[in-house]
């Protein structure tokens, strides 16, 4: 059993592909899904781009097309993703009536150059990325697998009710949800499992609810000045790259509050053409976070103020626009139970947490709120992975032992799902 | 005559290649020569590659080539210069002993996007840049046509002497000069003259000689902290994004100095990948320029402590390496006094400057150096352009009246060099 | 009875005095309780300021002795407290057998402008601040008067064991309460209350015990660069107030912890002397806080490395030292039900909490880590105060309500500490 | 002679004064000049402070008369000064009809602790500043002497015309002159001499005439945010000391001019009272200046912007106001030919300069402007001192040969420009 889970692994975390270009990816997993017997949505059935913002331009697009031609992904099957529709959504009809159970998984990988450190096992035996552009560094290689996984387990229709599997892209940066809610692939649904693995809990521990979400906003901001020769007339200039790095000192400066906790981070700053010129245009990608929805948006009228604020210093213009973002969210006791009750009888299972501190962000809270919206409940799992080092960075890593214990998981939740008497 | 030489000027400002990738430039312009009969070198004979620091890379050498084919450069052609061997070097026997002299024209052109208003010449009348990458923002192509519209003229050999065309590439970054020389293309040059157009010059005004040179010096920063999880754990990151703002908001702050003019301009900063992730690198392009050698020196010491600060802040750590420079140079009256008579004798020169305020840099000080260190004389002469827009900005352009003008003035002034007693 | 304790709060609430200039406060406390029949202890005996980093320097403190006397302090009672010596140290023996039961009430202010606004109570009904150097805004004027209404209740010595009023100076900047532990002021005391009136809490409210202290660490930095003339020589400078400033933004800009809540402030900076001379002293103070010990240690480790390469990117040398600090302290089970207890007892209390997130620093954690430290017990007691402003800010006021409450419960505890078998 | 003019240098060099608070050396001034029998107007009469920005507040006046009686400044004297009025004009009818010259001479110290090493010569022959409050960095104690000695060579009025003396307060921070013209103390003035001591010069050498004189502006910005405690609600705050400090990191990276030598001074800030306070208030002094009149309006506009987008970055509101400045001005050239016929009589100078390069700022340029409105003419005159150290530095000294040499020079200068046709 576990050597399924671990081969696709090894296979997803050789090919990541970050927000959008999950075009291999996508199409391998509706492939597999498809072989597996399960009724398969792609394209624009499965998500809606229209409202995304800053989605990958031409070039970034058509470059991620080659490469997933190069990795083998037919002509046929990418038509359909090629734009960024890269989520999947297959669905599955069990032997007896029921509720209909959704579980959510994220696809894609960040753009991070993985380690090739010997000591990193991904480089060690030989499955690590195969270009330097990004990296299956947030455990997401480690979610498709289960995905599939427990698509092979289910795929003989066994239980009652119904179940459907969404394979989400662009979690990171936080588009993917809102987009895949924008043509409807929660319809129906009566409770919703969120799995993430890893997030600091060792292999062996489950939490079957989780706390402690961050809302964030990510925020695009782009300044144009004026160009001009450094030496020659540099009072001509209106230096975009200047206001840019004052914006990043003046942001990181924002206060702490005492109210929630908070994160402050400017991740991405590319800026000017040469040295010699005054740079006439300079671009920031940031995010803010706060454990309180309300705080989270102090923060970023905040952070537009300091945005707009360089830019007047040095009569830059600046445009500022949201490129993704996430909220806070609870998870149901019925659904904390349930995924409770199941772990409790995985002897492989040595830890369970009711209420785990997640402390970062995931837009899976926002299809648990749609889903509580629509009357029914949902919790986000978190399947412990002895990860080395942590998320996000070269190093990270999981412990393979965790994907059977999180199929195992949610195997037995999806199943006992019907059980609920509140469901 | 006129129209050869605006003619060649478009056929290159549409055609613009940034420092070591001037192609289909170079394949160009010493096919032209060879048609007209010099004896041109090109390849490793034009310019030694070894030292020169910061060379594009392999991807964008092979984008660059691309380019080049697409324009119809030949693959025979092309083999000499894709490592970035892109000078050119002609040389011409003249009918009757005397003097050899050297006329320098630099090549290449800025990254910057060209200007697409109506308002400039160059997007009206259809030659503006073909893509988006660079732009002949500072003359060069009108300094190629110049130097072609030369070699026509003397074609013939009916002159005194030898004459050598020195076309340079990579002039801005200041890194093609010490290249060529490493060549030694001044082998045996008693005089060099060094064109530019514009610098703040109407058409009809010519300088036969210059000061205020800036000497300058180009460095690149590079910045490595530790990617981390911006939100999960942002103690583990150590934030190079973070370490090259602060870097940059400190070196504009490096003191004006009473002792010479001085300039800073961070005008390059790329770092990080995503929003959501402490950004473990960037990178910084800069430039410290004074019209004193000392104060160069002691500018750049003062903004390596910058540099190096910046990381020691936050335990990130920085690696500094030169990429290129420029000297201050003077001008021999000799050099003046020849090329001001020839331009003493022209009726559409209506202002002469014998010692002309350069205000900014250009590495054919170090060529205009080196002849002089071998005995030889040197100057650097202005052309009046009338630019309606500042060097190195988009909507820069030259009055192509200065074409004739400034083909008329090196002519005479090559011609003239014989009958200097100095030489 | 609350006459007594508004009349009280009201005159040292006129009369603000800071850290270590608390001379008219101390010896106008120590005046009344000995009127009320006390044996107290002052000057050297209740401190030990041989330790004390940054005491106030001889100008400050002669100023602040003119004021005292100003306002009727005796010279006499000033000579044993005119070198700082600021705390009131004062014994109760009762009538029977018992615990040694401390109460700790802190006596300085803060060095703020009170407000002037008819809107803020103490403008409004005449007892603001006599001049305009410092502020009661954390509510120790209430404190004082509570501390010495309790002496009044207890004078007649009818309860189990002794009681001990500590009067801490310094308490803001943290360097009150180690240095009274340097008088070993804490000799034979098994039980330790710290009273806080305010906090966040309503008036009613009342926190038993309380969690959540921040650890912290006041650090002084002192840049020394060189003065030069700004326009004739500003390359001779080395800019001290460019370096404190570069300091200060680099601070801010420390990363907040996944692992623990932090806190960074710069409060004061001082540098220069006249727009025309490149600054060459600055001075820095600020504050570092985490609510773990070890994560305030690390951030102190960070800060330090900012401030030092602040110095090293100017050539501008630093001085760091520590001026302050505080640290993390639990409150013990069973002191917290002997306040719980006497708090249920009061039928003014509609809100008791027993663990309360206190969210500031107190060096009464290191009274309370000391009294533990011999085997005895402590519990931070927090008194609602119905706060119109936050602390530190020039409209903090206090519904004078509940000093009569604090009054209650503190003697309520301490009469009933005796019965406490754990004691 | 040079006795009495090296012996009241070193008098006023031990009591140094600053801006508007020259009570001791005015009065002084004023008392010499009338036993030499000169017409003496102080006080009102002799300036105008109606319209001077940011004058010392009443402690500063305050604490500066306790010095000046200290100092041994008669009560009845004082009287005309203390509320700022602290020059002094001096006016001597000469024997026959003539033209009327004005000397200006400046009288105000820095506000800068003069060097007690042993190798500067005040501090070793004892007539160093006799608190460290104020020093005569800039050789103003020196003018003062030359202008004494000069009233005593010429108080027998053997010389055409009239001679009027203008001892100037406040020249540090450009207050002073425009005060005086306020006054109308150039009335009928037909010459105009204006002095200063060393500039880089070397004993021996005189500047009859000068250029490069920078314009300046003074400000004074003043930074309102709201204070709060820094650990329980710091979001609360709205920090005016991080205002200030990205301010003035943002007002030092105002670009470099190709079209005039500039300098950007952050000279002053103080903000905040305790490391635990979110500090409510800033203040900073700056100053902006460039060789063209043009450019120093543009650096202010900008410095303004930077100013104003620091404070809404972080709203924190912001005052600024204009606390002095200077022009630009030219001398003319029969002013200049009357001092170097002058100078080159005298054997003691050996190195005269007709347009020497001054490279800093003097309000006396508004006086020249004055003169020069009402048909007059006008010199900068700098006469060579040796100084050892920079200007505004703590070791500055002059060598006092330069007094009887600046003396012989300005005696010359009067008595010849008489002689002047053009006058």
């Amino acid at each position: 059993m576990d050597r399924y889970v671990i081969r696709q692994r090894r296979v997803f975390h050789a090919r990541p592909e970050t927000a959008f270009t999950e075009f291999w990816t996508s199409v391998t997993i509706a492939a597999e899904l498809r072989r597996l017997g399960l009724r398969v949505r792609t394209g624009p059935e499965a998500i809606d781009l229209s409202q995304v913002p800053a989605l990958p331009g031409p070039a970034d697009l058509a470059q991620a097309a080659d490469r997933a031609r190069a990795w083998g992904a037919g002509e046929d099957d990418l038509r359909a993703v090629l734009a960024g529709h890269t989520a999947v959504v297959a669905d599955l009809e069990g032997a007896a009536p029921g509720p209909t159970v959704a579980v959510r998984v994220d696809i894609d990988a960040l753009p991070l150059p993985e380690s090739t450190s010997s000591g990193h096992l991904p480089a060690r035996e030989g499955f690590a990325a195969l270009d330097r552009e990004a990296m299956h560094a947030c455990g997401h290689d480690g979610h498709i697998a289960v995905g599939l996984e427990l698509a092979r387990r289910l795929s003989a229709g066994d239980f009652a009710g119904r179940v459907r599997l969404l394979f989400q892209p662009a979690e990171e940066g936080g588009r993917g949800a809102r987009a895949m809610l924008g043509a409807d692939v929660l319809a129906g649904v009566d409770r919703l499992y969120a799995l993430h693995l890893g997030l600091g809990l060792p292999v062996g521990d489950v939490a079957a609810g989780t706390h402690g979400f961050f809302a964030n906003s990510k925020l695009r901001a782009v300044f144009t000045g004026r160009p001009s020769h450094a030496a020659a007339a540099p009072e001509e200039g209106r230096n975009a790259l200047l206001a840019a790095a004052q914006a990043t000192v003046g942001l990181y400066a924002l206060p702490r509050f005492a109210t929630a906790d908070t994160r402050v981070n400017v991740g991405v700053l590319h800026a000017g053409t040469a040295p010699n010129i005054v740079a006439g245009t300079a671009e920031l990608g940031l995010e803010l976070r706060a454990t309180s929805g309300e705080v989270c948006d102090e923060l970023e009228r905040r952070a537009r103020n300091v945005l707009t604020a360089a830019g007047a210093a040095g009569e830059v213009a600046v445009r500022i626009e949201q490129i993704g973002g996430a909220t806070t969210a609870r998870c149901d006791p019925a659904a904390v139970r349930t995924v409770a009750r199941a772990v409790r009888s995985l002897p492989e299972v040595t830890g369970v947490h009711e209420n785990y501190r997640f402390g970062a962000s995931d837009d899976a809270t926002l299809l648990m709120r749609a889903v509580q919206a629509n009357g029914g409940t949902a919790t986000y799992v978190v399947v412990g992975a002895s990860s080395p080092a942590p998320h996000h960075s070269p190093e990270f890593d999981i412990d393979e032992a965790c994907l059977g214990i999180a199929a195992d998981v949610l195997e037995r939740a999806v199943r006992g799902t019907a059980e609920d008497p509140a469901v």
